[in-house]
C-alpha cells in the first residue's frame, strides 16, 4: 500500500464533467459534428502532443508561451500538448494529404491545453469542435465557414446571435500605405483592438500621414455595421490592397445574403484582433447572454506553407465550454435521460431480472439493475435519483412468484404483469422504440 | 515568418487518424458507449492531467514509471498525463460523489498516455472506452461486468471471442498458506504469469511446502477450462481464503450461465497477471485473430480507500485501437459514407447551389459543394473519391438555365430535373431520410 500523505487535490484550471455535465458536453459535440457531417466534413484525430518546435511553426508567440511542455525521453527534444488544432491539421495536410484532390473538408472534436488564467467557460484544458476547409481561395469558402457557424449555433438551440466579420487585409493595406515601422504598426493594432480612440488619435498625430489616411485611421473603429460599411470603407480607402480586401468582403457578404444570413452578420473593418493569425476574412460569433465569443475562425492562407506546402485554407471552431454557458444563459436545456427501466429482484436466483434485462436491452431500452439488497422504498428513491422511468419489481410480497410489479415513477401508477407475458412481448406492455423507450 | 529549419516530424508512438480511420474509431466508441448507456451507465469526463502524486495513489509502480510527467508552473509540483482512468474515477467518487446513493454506474471514452514501446494496436497515446461500477461487493456486479463486455464485443460485430476469468484471491490464499517472503511470492507470480512450469517446479522445490500445497502450486497452470475447474480447484485447495475465492467465482459463473454466457467464458485459476491491481474476480477478453486482449477488467475493492473512501468497485475497459484491429482481423467493416449529394454549380451567382444545399441539409442529407472551378469530369472524379452518392450539376451545357442534372455515381444514371421542382420537394426525387439519405 501507498504510504504517501493523502492529498487528492486537483491542479488549477482543470475541470471534471460529472454525468449531467458530461451528457451536455457530448450533446453539444454531437450536434456540431452532425452539422459538420451534413456539410460533407470528415473527422480527423490528431495526437495530443507533438514536438514543440513543430507545433510552433503554426503558433504565434503568445500561444507558444502558453504551451504545456515536457521533455521527450527518447530524444531530449521538447514536446508540447496541442494549444490549437489548426497547426496540427496543417501539418497533416502538408505531409499526409498533399496529394489528395482538393478541397479537403476536415473536422475535429478535441481538447486543447493553454497555460492561462481560467476565462469565461474556458479552463486550462478546454474542448473545441471545428473544421478546416483546405485548398480553396474563393470567397465561397469563407461564406461556407460563416454559414456553417450559423447552422452550428442553430443546432445548439441558440438564437439572438451575431457574427462579427472582419477582413485583415483591409488594415494591412493601410499599414503598407503608412509605411510605418513594425512597432508603430503594433501600437496602432493594439489601440484598435481596444477601440481606444484617444491613443489612436495620439498615434495618428505622431505618424502624421496624409490627411486622407489619417481620416481613414480615425474612422476605423466606427467602420462596423451592416452592408453600408462596405460603401463607407470604399469612400475612405485609397490603397489597392485594402480595396481588394473590401471587394472580397463584399462578395462574401453577397453569398451570405444568398444563404439568407445577412441579418446575422455585422461587418467590422476595425476588427484587427486576429490580425497575426488570419490572412483574410475572419469572424467571431457572439450570443446574447455571454460576454465572450463562443466560436470563431477565418482564413489562414500562409499557415500551410510553414509546413512546406503552399495552399489556401480557412476554418472555424466552437468552444464547447462556452457553448454550454451560452445555452444555459439562453435557457436551452439538454434533455437528461435516465434508464427506461430499473429492475429490482428480491429473489435469490435473480433469473427473472437477468432475462428481463436482456430482453429489454435487446429491444434497445436502457435498463439498470438494483443489486444492493435494501427495502423497496430506498430502491425507489435511488431509481428516482437515476431518473428511471419505470421500475420493475420481481419477488415483491404483493405479487406472486411468477409476476412482476411495474411502477411508473412519474405517476406512481402500478400494475402487475405475468413475467412470462412480459418476457414474450415487452413492447406490448411498454412503448419501447429502438435506441431507448419512448418518452412521449 | 518563422525562420527555424523545417522539421515536421512526429514523435515516436503517436498516431494520426485520417478520416476513414477516425470514422471507424468513432463508430467503435459510439457502439460501446451505446452498450454502456443501455446498461444504465453515464459518462464522466476526467482531466487529461493531474498531480502525479495523486494519480500515483491508484497506480502500480510499473505504470507510474510510464507516466508522462511535467512540472506545474504554479506550484512546482509534478503533473502527469493520465496513464489509466480508474484512479481518476476513484478520486472523483471519493471526493465529489461519496454522498451519492450507490451503486454508481459511470462510463468513459478517452485517451491515456504511457511511455512504453508501441504494442499490438496500442500507441503511447491510446484510447479506452470503459465503465466503473461502484458500491457493490456482490458477485452480481462482477457478472454484470462480464456480461457487458460480451455485449460490447457483439456490438462491435465480433464473434469467436473468449473471456478468461480469474480470481486473484485464490492465489493470495495459497501465498498466505505458504507464508513465503514477498520476493518469493513475486517469483512464483512471475513464473505463473509466463506459465513457466520448470521455474515453478524449481521454486516449489526450494520452498518445500507441505505435499498438498506443492501439488496445488504445480497444478495451477492447468487450472483453466470450463466449469469443472471449480471442482478440480476445490479438491486441491486447503486454505479458507482460496476456498472463499472459489465460492465467489462459482457464483459469478452461475450468474453468467443465467445470462446465457457460459460458453464464452474460460475460468483460469492460474491467471495472476492482474494480481497487484485487482482484488477479486478479473478477466480479459480475446478474439480469434488478435494476439492480445482487447478488453479486460475486474474488481478493485481497495483502490477507493487510497483516496480516502472505503468502497468496493469493479470495472472494465475496451482498448479502441485493438478493437479496430480485431474487427479488421474478423473482416468486420465499418460502413464509410460520403456525402449524399455533391453539388457543382457552374453559374457565377451560385444561387441555385446555395438554396439547394440548404434545402437538402434541412431534410437531414449530407451535402458537399464543389467550389473549385474545374471541368465536370475532374469534379466527378473528386466526387467519387469523396464517396458521394449523387452529383447535382447546375449550369451544365446539356441542361437549361432552370434545370439541374442529377447523376447517380454508382450507376452513371442521369436525369434532368427542374430546379424549382427539386427545391419544392427534394424527397420526391431522392429517398432522403432524417440523418442522411437512405442508402438502400
Amino acid at each position: 500500500m501507498d504510504k504517501r500523505p493523502f492529498q487528492p487535490q486537483l491542479p488549477k484550471g482543470v475541470k471534471i464533467y460529472l454525468p449531467d455535465e458530461a451528457a451536455a458536453k457530448r450533446s453539444v459535440e454531437q450536434r456540431l459534428l452532425s452539422v459538420f457531417t451534413r456539410w460533407g466534413y470528415r473527422e480527423v484525430v490528431t495526437p495530443t502532443y507533438e514536438y514543440a518546435d513543430v507545433l510552433s511553426l503554426g503558433t504565434d508567440e503568445t500561444l507558444e508561451e502558453q504551451m504545456f511542455k515536457l521533455v521527450d525521453r527518447d530524444t531530449g527534444r521538447l514536446l508540447a500538448l496541442r494549444a490549437d488544432i489548426t497547426p496540427q491539421i496543417a501539418r497533416i495536410v502538408a505531409t499526409r494529404l498533399r496529394d489528395e484532390p482538393k478541397p479537403l473538408r476536415l473536422a475535429y472534436v478535441t481538447n486543447v491545453f493553454r497555460y492561462q488564467e481560467p476565462q469565461v467557460g474556458r479552463y486550462r484544458e478546454f474542448f473545441q469542435a471545428g473544421v478546416e476547409l483546405v485548398g480553396l481561395e474563393k470567397p465561397e469558402a469563407d461564406a461556407e465557414m460563416i454559414a456553417m457557424t450559423v447552422e452550428g449555433l442553430q443546432a445548439l438551440g441558440l438564437d439572438r446571435f451575431q457574427i462579427n466579420v472582419g477582413q485583415g487585409d483591409f488594415f494591412r493595406g493601410i499599414l503598407e500605405e503608412l509605411k510605418v515601422e513594425r512597432s508603430h504598426g503594433r501600437q496602432l493594432q493594439a489601440a484598435l483592438s481596444r477601440k481606444d480612440a484617444s491613443t489612436l488619435e495620439r498615434l495618428v498625430q505622431e505618424l502624421a500621414p496624409p490627411a486622407s489616411t489619417a481620416e481613414l485611421l480615425m474612422a476605423l473603429p466606427d467602420l462596423f455595421g451592416r452592408e453600408e460599411v462596405l460603401e463607407r470603407g470604399a469612400r475612405l480607402v485609397k490603397n489597392p490592397r485594402s480595396d481588394r480586401a473590401l471587394a472580397n468582403l463584399a462578395e462574401v457578404h453577397r453569398l451570405l445574403r444568398a444563404y439568407g444570413l445577412a441579418e446575422a452578420v455585422i461587418l467590422d473593418l476595425g476588427e484587427v484582433r486576429g490580425f497575426d493569425y488570419y490572412s483574410g476574412v475572419h469572424f467571431e460569433g457572439y450570443v446574447s447572454g455571454l460576454g465572450a465569443p463562443l466560436c470563431g475562425g477565418g482564413r489562414y492562407d500562409h499557415m500551410l506553407a510553414r509546413f512546406g506546402y503552399d495552399c489556401p485554407a480557412t476554418g472555424f471552431a466552437f468552444e464547447v465550454g462556452r457553448a454550454l454557458l451560452a445555452m444555459e444563459a439562453q435557457g436551452v436545456s439538454v434533455p437528461l435521460e435516465g434508464p427506461d427501466f430499473f429492475i429490482i429482484d428480491f429473489t435469490p436466483e435473480k433469473t427473472i431480472a437477468l432475462s428481463l434485462s436482456r430482453r429489454l436491452r435487446n429491444l434497445g431500452a436502457r435498463v439498470a439493475r438494483d443489486i444492493i439488497t435494501r427495502g423497496l422504498p430506498e430502491s425507489l428513491t435511488y431509481a428516482r435519483g437515476q431518473r428511471a422511468r419505470w421500475v420493475l419489481v420481481v419477488g415483491d410480497p404483493k405479487t406472486k412468484a411468477d409476476e412482476v410489479l411495474a411502477i411508473e415513477l412519474a405517476t406512481g401508477g402500478e400494475r402487475t404483469i405475468r413475467a412470462a407475458d412480459l418476457l414474450e412481448a415487452p413492447d406490448r406492455w411498454f412503448p419501447i422504440q429502438g435506441g431507448g423507450a419512448g418518452r412521449g
